[in-house]
């Protein structure tokens, strides 16, 4: 057991190390004596370690701190709502926050995604969709419609339902036997294209796989609008509508995944308005808050919700903090900040220049492909530029974790070195950021890609 | 599309019914015409809607707002932390609130529980567990331990995994298929033991039920120190000493799910510590936080974490939101609130009081059991109380929807009637709450009970 006295700052490396299961880590190289790092204040698009070292933020924490660290002002709205309502249920009850803020989502939604079903996070909001396309297709009479149909190398959380969807052998395997139905088919990896597909006709992999499994036997397809795993994968030309062509033809659902791609990252409100596609379904989260407060949200079109209308039929399904009133105010709040600072028109006006740095960098020998939208940006490493070769696993291990991730941290950069897919850096900095910005993560990122580049 | 104009309180009926989607609710019904209840207020142990109506909340809106509501004290530690830090993540990172958090539960919860997993709500904890149990089986030589062994009408959430051990067909049938490796066995309802079952055996289906898997391909037992759905199943003596031993003896995996019974709801920080067993995993949520925030965490032994130190083996999982430095500022002022007002002694000061009200009911008619312990009991509702006949589905639907639910609310009684076992009436009002309380809830449910009873 720890001690009950406050602890002291010295003391938070070893109560890390004694009691804090982080995310995603090998906790081992901590138990060995790694120092843990921690990240004590944030503000604007930078953060400060427990030893005052200050870090530009270049993943906004997680592709979630859309409209910068510091703004206290929209966590005071939380803290407000308490003052009416702390929390309330949205089980048979509603409360004006979130009632408001589904309004107002429904609003800003393309098409007629007028329903709205809150959630805590990105992973519960994927599992709703597959939970409500599954039993949509119950009611509607096509019960063996249950298959999800989704991408290699994606990420759609990490429930067990939602890990069906993912397309990562690594966060799946540890885990089986899991939710059966997820078939995955080519992503729209542009440099690395799946043997036997172009550009043109990436979509008619998801027709194929559906016509496989057989029509009858597939809910939906599950796709966001770039994918983040793998690096910042964009759809080329015509590719949703295509895909959104293919799925009315057979009875399948869309569903855009959009935890990441909403609220700015790529410009726009939604994924989906910038590449002019119309789903049935959108999954968020992240910057819906901008973290602020935990919240997530199915939106749904009225279509999807009709046959829960009717009689005594309803979504079996729920959370206790869906609809949080707290997380609702702190959301309203954070929209508000978003109309109020022009941060999508901030996105638009400079994705441009963000884009342009990253490709000046095409001339060091690591770079192998920049791509991505708005500000969600990848850089790909390779070990041949002209034949394109990847490293090996070792390789991949040596270059991101052994060199890559620590020192761009130390000079004072986070951001992305991913291997889930091919090797890749990743960058998808705070909506408020600019050009200053921009030249400062290249004045770190050169360098060290240059370095890494003449270790091989 | 909605409107975007700031909805006016004559407005929020027509836009929940339009845009928010309520969570495990008969839409239709509002769809049609009626009114949906909507919260606006609460304080202590009482909740305004927007006609002003005042409630008793006995329910503590889901058993979570554990303190009571209105604290915006509680609510205002969560704003002031974002002073500091609004948000960073727990992937491959820390932060001061976090490792506290972290720590500090450690220190209250039973044995070696030391290592804290955080997520952002119950269900997320129960995915955690189940995903850390097949993990860990795995890298210790033993693969094929997947299975999750649970109890009949018990419920553990609602995402594809967290169904496979929730034991209700109906939130399970319209989502299939799912998350493979449910087992279940005959929950501790001593009203209606199950078929060769006495209150000396009934942890005996346990063992029974492993053995019959073959133990080689069972990971865990998921077990709530009192079982909510059913209506607050108590285990007997010895229960869980015994569970314990059948999980020794085959290396089971002993989960307690602990999402309701923690922080107070029983009297005690933890329902473990109230039956006196030792899980090698406990999954929380709600009262962490007494729902002024979303969190949940998952406290695991240290043997539990013995093979993710080892070498690079990670544990594969993660949430965004997992160890929010807002929520957990907000779960340590929570438990400051219940250090310092003396929460777990109002709860064992006064559930006597609590229960002796709820047993003088027993002469109404219909009133067939009275079962729980500490501040979470339950009423059963009997057709008959000489034979225990209980009710068809018709009767249930049209005793619990059609009469209680509706009638008990109006008279100003938040409590859940529910049916997703034999029909009960579920009490777990505030933990501040005391005698005068109990004498208000049973000036409203005696009548109401009584005239249920008449209406058979």
């Amino acid at each position: 057991m720890a001690t009950t006295e406050q602890p002291k700052t010295r003391d938070l490396q070893e109560l890390a190390k004694r009691h804090l299961w982080m995310h995603f880590s090998r906790m081992g190289a901590y138990d060995a004596g790694a120092e843990i790092p921690i990240i004590v204040k944030g503000d604007g698009c930078y953060v400060w370690d427990e030893h005052g070292n200050r870090y530009f933020d270049g993943l906004s924490a997680l592709f979630c701190v859309n409209i910068g660290h510091g703004r206290h002002d929209v966590a005071q709205a939380g803290a407000d709502q308490a003052r009416e309502l702390g929390f309330f249920t949205t089980w048979s009850y509603a409360h004006p926050r979130a009632i408001e803020l589904a309004a107002r989502l429904a609003d800003l939604a393309p098409g007629d995604l007028n329903r709205v079903f809150f959630t805590s996070g990105g992973g519960e909001s994927v599992e709703s969709a597959i939970k409500l396309v599954r039993q949509y297709h119950k009611l509607t009479g096509n019960p063996t419609k249950t298959k999800i149909i989704a991408r290699e190398t994606a990420y759609h959380g990490t429930t067990l339902g939602a890990l069906t969807a993912t397309g990562i052998t690594g966060l799946r395997q540890p885990f089986e036997p899991f939710t059966p139905g997820g078939c995955h088919v080519p992503n729209t990896n542009l440099y690395r294209l799946a043997p036997g597909y172009g550009v043109e006709n990436l979509a008619e992999a998801i027709a194929k796989r559906i016509d496989f499994e057989g029509a009858d036997t597939v809910a939906a397809v599950i796709l966001e609008p770039v994918q983040n795993a793998g690096g910042c994968f964009t759809p080329p030309e015509g590719y949703f509508q295509r895909v959104r062509e293919i799925c009315d033809e057979r009875d399948v659902l869309l569903i855009s995944d959009e935890v990441i791609c909403a609220f700015g990252r790529l410009g726009e409100w939604f994924g989906a308005q910038r590449y002019g596609y119309q789903p049935d379904i959108i999954t968020t989260a992240k910057g819906l808050t901008s973290s602020y407060a935990p919240m997530g949200a199915v939106l749904a079109s009225d279509r999807l919700m009709e046959p829960f209308l009717e009689g005594t039929n309803s979504f079996a399904h729920g959370f206790t903090w869906g609809g949080h009133p707290m997380c609702a105010a702190v959301a309203m709040a954070n929209l508000d900040v978003f109309e109020q600072e022009g941060i999508l028109e901030n996105v638009r006006e400079h994705e441009g220049e963000f884009r342009a740095m990253l490709e000046s960098l095409r001339d060091i020998p690591i770079v192998g492909d920049v791509r991505g939208a708005g500000y969600f940006q990848a850089i790909e490493l390779v070990k041949d530029r002209e034949t394109k070769a990847s490293f090996s696993r070792d390789e991949a291990e040596s270059l991101l974790r052994g060199f890559l991730s620590g020192e761009l941290f130390r000079r004072g950069l986070i951001c992305r070195a991913d291997d889930r897919g091919d090797p890749v850096i990743q960058l998808s900095p705070p909506l408020i950021s600019g050009p200053e910005h921009f030249a400062e993560i290249e004045s770190i990122l050169r360098p060290v890609l240059e370095e890494a580049s003449t270790r091989l």
